[in-house]
């Protein structure tokens, strides 16, 4: 292998320019006013693509906001890879509280700061540079490369998975692999090997036709408040267990491997609630704050509204009350049936007096994938040469959906090789990427493709 | 006596613009941007008090709103009333339920809507006109009369009991006439001789330092709202009973005597649920409507919120969640200890990793009154004879703190002739008085105070 250590050494002020060029484009896929920019971040990459030597690259639109694809199939007989980035970016509020403008991209203590630079136009733009360095040291890559690039993934389009569905053929791939996730920590590289799914609903608990007063009524007619809270605090028992009937259904029992693996990353608990400014942490009894957030499923309130909220009293006797509920996933829990099982409890637990409705929002499996497949333990060892640690398998709490469509679509090992940190803002003010991460994962990916032609 | 029919029948058409302008001033006391509607509300009635033939008509300042005396002595040897009412009324949120805007009032099947209609505008402006008829048709007054009307009747506030404390001659009389309460039902007039007292707070649960993201955090650290409607859920027990230690110190156990007057204005239970949209009513097991409303006391949510409330799935763990909370209190409950109390429960009960706090709000004693004394029965003769039915002596769930006042500070029976109707909504969207007893009430007044110059 060339010396690409002193490649990127030497075009390194060229990459950040261009990099920074793409960052000021506002690609935020939320706000209808910036669909041109969308469109023209789009159609730089594809530009930045071309150059680095793709063969051929497409800007497919869709009903939403441009999927750009390219290839380069020159390896017969190796193994393909299919990068999955998106070039959409967050909305940017509140702006007051950025050190520079988002889309000023400026640099400062090694670090690039713009909406963006970590999530996730910085992670993408490494493997485009990763794969133009192959080609111009050696002429051409080790493997065949597929790109596949969307812009809908901080709104969880619906243009992506269809265009997946509908192109199998055409992406089929021996390996997804994903730069849109981060490290554990500065010098100690992960590779995310479970998502957690998800399943949203917004509760609806309601009692007499109109507000009552709470004087004439108090004490002899339903509060719909009251119903609500014994309603929703009947969906955990003490000890921290969901108590909806067959919720844990589907939810895999951790083998000794597993909680071994978990316990390796597992935080100092004590040390994590002082920094939370809570006194201690709280959850399901048995389990550590990686297992819970990594392995078990949850059933989470995240708002819960009734009567009045204003200033002083106001002695009235609501009619109704609301809760938005999520559920995290895990193992093979479906999601639709967590729901009806969720809304089959509310009904069977509501107050004598008082009425339960229920609107089901979103729906995603979780997502799992093998530590032990060679594709997952080649981008180990790039890791380890370049970092001098090799990264552990972690299971996250979060879930991103797309992730396990390319799982179930292509039936491809997913490789999420994330070069982030967990402190670099991400959907906040004054996003930024490490350069130190920048430099060596340009150098992890040239090393992952060349390792992943032996697979 | 002249033909009072003849003369409000004449005049309805006057008295309803007149009333009507008066319900266009949005006077809510609890919101600081009215403060001057309220000074626009008190000086309308100062006016109305002087048109009517009052001989002294006083706007006193106070340290919040204020309160408007009149005085008309001339009828030496004979009783004196003192009527007492509000001329703030209760906010309007959520303005979308109303059928029209709360201070446009309109007349709609034989019904006025406006907020203030029935609560207490409307009501309070019956012994304005009453007063104005007698000195019109009669040339003076058969009784002393004074009045006293405050605007913070719907926040408790505290100008008025100092003013009734520092003018304790002033406002001497043989009777207190309140109209700040509603009939049993149409055609059943009847006169409260107890109300329960009250205390109020506002809860606040905190957790962790910032909101947290439920993919990261979900399952492993505490969330606000479930530590909130677990507390709030441990309030009550399975029997509807409070389980705050020591709550019912004070609670009178009801003799068979006071049973049966209770009783006897029960009304149909189930056909009430039916009238107010319940599949069935709710509360402390034992006891009946009227035990529970009128007899017993309660512990209310009347507002809960933290957390996400806008449109669509944000996957947060609040950092905080809030409630209102109220309770009525009868007997010689004692509102600072029930405060106490509640608030020695929550921090007992408060989940681990969470911590509670109170603000409290208002305190009020209960209050109760002889039904056997003169000027009550006069009332209850004057209802009889332009109704057709003698008023039922009850006890109303709701709380006037002023009510207690002025019974222990003038030593005078009150006498609560009140002429609204249950399901008016008031302190609700579509507040409203019927005109039926808007044209009873104006006769039923002028009968009593003819009646009161014979006690």
């Amino acid at each position: 292998m060339s010396n690409y250590e002193a490649y990127f050494q030497g075009n390194r002020d060229e990459h950040l320019k261009e990099l920074k060029e793409w960052l000021a484009i506002p690609s935020i896929s939320a706000l209808s006013e910036h669909k041109q920019d969308i469109q023209a971040a789009a159609g730089w990459l594809a530009d930045a693509l071309t150059r680095a030597g793709m063969d051929k690259v497409e800007v497919h639109e869709t009903k939403g906001h441009p999927i750009v694809y390219a290839e380069r199939l020159r390896a017969p007989g190796k193994p393909t890879v299919l990068i999955y980035g998106h070039y959409d970016v967050q909305p940017v509020d509140p702006l007051n509280l950025w050190t520079t403008p988002p889309f000023e991209p400026a640099i400062r203590d090694g670090k690039l700061y713009a909406r963006g630079a970590t999530d996730d136009k910085g992670q993408l733009f490494l493997h485009v540079k990763a794969v133009e360095a192959i080609l111009r040291e050696e002429g051409e890559l080790p493997v065949n490369v597929k790109f596949c690039i969307e812009g809908e993934e901080e709104i969880s389009g619906e243009s992506l998975p269809e265009f997946l569905k509908a192109n199998k053929e055409k992406l089929a791939a021996d390996a997804v692999v994903i730069s849109d996730s981060s490290l554990l920590e500065p010098g100690k590289p992960s590779i995310c090997t479970g998502l957690r799914g998800l399943c949203s609903l917004e509760v609806t608990v309601s009692t007499a036709k109109t507000d009552l007063h709470s004087g004439l009524y108090g004490g002899a007619v339903p509060n719909a408040l009251h119903a609500l809270v014994s309603l929703l605090d009947s969906l955990h028992d003490e000890k921290g267990r969901v108590t909806v009937e067959g919720f844990y259904e589907g939810v895999p029992v951790l083998s000794e491997l597993e909680k071994a693996d978990l316990a390796s990353y597992n935080p100092d608990e004590r040390k994590l609630a002082a920094d939370l400014g809570l006194d201690s942490l709280y959850g399901e009894e048995g389990f550590s704050f990686t297992e819970r957030t990594g392995a078990r499923p949850t059933l989470e309130l995240n708002g819960v509204w009734g009567g009045f909220q204003g200033e002083g009293t106001k002695t009235v006797i609501p009619k109704e009350a609301h809760a938005k509920i999520t559920c995290r996933l895990v193992g093979s829990q479906d999601p639709q049936k967590t729901l009806d099982r969720v809304e089959r409890h509310l009904k069977a637990n509501i107050q004598k007096g008082a009425k339960v409705s229920i609107v089901p929002g979103e729906r995603a499996f979780a997502f799992t994938c093998d530590p032990s497949d060679a594709m997952l333990q080649l981008a180990a060892d790039a890791y380890e040469e370049v970092y001098g640690a090799r990264a552990v398998f972690t299971k996250d709490g979060g879930s991103i959906p797309v992730v396990a469509t390319f799982s179930n679509v292509l039936k491809a090992p997913v490789v999420m090789m994330g070069f982030g940190l967990p402190d670099e803002n991400l959907h906040a003010p004054d996003e930024h990427l490490n350069l130190d991460n920048f430099d060596k994962g340009l150098l992890t990916l040239v090393k992952y493709l060349h390792k992943a032609a032996q697979a």
